[in-house]
């Protein structure tokens, strides 16, 4: 039962803004690609074009910015299972700046989604239960590491 | 005293998706522009060189997300004021789908912004109170309008 | 017969990178952005999801920069047709800058962008003619305009 | 004396758009991740603050496309110095897919950058000669690597 996982990212040219930081916007996207490798980290991609496959649309997303990344810093991503509900999940991002000493927490966020089906019939999204193949293999993680 | 501003785009091809849906990222970028639009309906930039000049980082960030926006959706974005501080400002915006009636929400985000100067001594940034001429042409918005 | 189309845009602050200057890369959707307006200009959307519908991959893309675009300046996008194929069209785009007397050119740039279908059996993608429909409304443009 | 450098990305969610692969801009922000690394390789940042510092504003960039990359691909992307120039570089780039086989490539394209630097007087960019401690360390890549 998987509960975590962290990427590392350095934060490129294009990533930045006149303000000479990342742009906020951007961590959103850094936060999607932590969840998308920690599906992979699970033997699943997040995206399927298989007729059973479910959709993971966002419902919530949220970010409190404490220090500004700058070109070329890298930066830990570590994602954490917060809730697991039987059709959706949700994750607390933690974003380390790991080229200072001490690290430090830069940022941290979360994202909400929802696990949906399209209806054969109508071709509208639907909430269902997280399939048991991928909800057997993830579990919240402990409060502690949430600093909850 | 001003306390909203609307802007209106049109969702382009490079803010979708592979899931065919303006990316959740982008509702961020969208929020910003508001901000941005906002601040010259007051007769100020956002940004200026000028030494005396404050800045405006984020110090949060949320969005819930009700429905998708599709490429050529024409959306309103609603900035409104939802809190004044002596030294930070909070926005509530509320994205409308203006293509198809009834005009429905799709999504509603905030931004909370510091302004701050920068130390000509240390570099460092630190808070300050939001310049008076800027203050005094913003007021938080009426309850009712923020539906709260 | 149409044969260019002009609009207009604003540059954002997500636009930008730590140069302070617009990043090269959105001159390319600055192109496309002009290119969907120009085919809705005509009656058509770029994107359609009618199983006969024709879809334009990019097959190539230029762009050489004159003079920076900067946060808040206006910027004219000049679409031409520069080549009507058979089964492709040629654009050339020309970037004015609106908020500075002389207007200048600060960039210019090309698409090239395939007519193709998706085939029913194999479901790839072949070159195609432009349908009659979207053909007949479309002419190149003058070569004086193109300053050849 | 350094020709080349190589640079493995997987495409991600946000890198793709409707048309369910990656947004054709995204090569061109993929080039300069190559060429910042390349700069990194040798020992440099592409960008630095101190007041001798030499920028390298882009004014040329192109691309052809031959076949798309799809979310999750891993894409190399394959620096070479096509020309050595006083006051600028030209790199040609080769974007191959290494998740299939065999290994194709699927775009070429080429970034033209000026070395500059701001005139302490009027504050203006001029093209000065490439800094010898940079100069010295790159050369341009036998014809043959870029297929010429």
């Amino acid at each position: 039962m998987a509960f975590e996982y962290k990427v590392v990212r350095q934060v490129e040219f294009s990533d930045t803004d006149m303000a000479g930081i990342m742009h906020f916007s951007n961590f959103f996207r850094f936060m999607e690609t932590a969840e998308h490798a920690f599906f992979r980290s699970l033997g699943f991609s997040i995206h399927t074009t298989a007729p059973e496959a479910v959709g993971w649309p966002r419902v919530h997303a949220d970010c409190d910015f404490r220090r500004p990344l700058r070109f070329e810093d890298s930066v830990e991503i570590h994602l954490l299972v917060r809730e697991k509900g039987r059709k959706s999940l949700t994750y607390t991002f933690i974003f380390r700046k790991l080229n200072e000493q001490p690290e430090r927490e830069v940022a941290r966020g979360t994202l909400a989604v929802a696990c949906v089906k399209r209806d054969a019939a109508t071709g509208a999204m639907r909430g269902v239960p997280i399939p048991s193949a991928i909800a057997d293999k993830i579990e919240a993680a402990p409060r502690e590491l949430l600093g909850e």
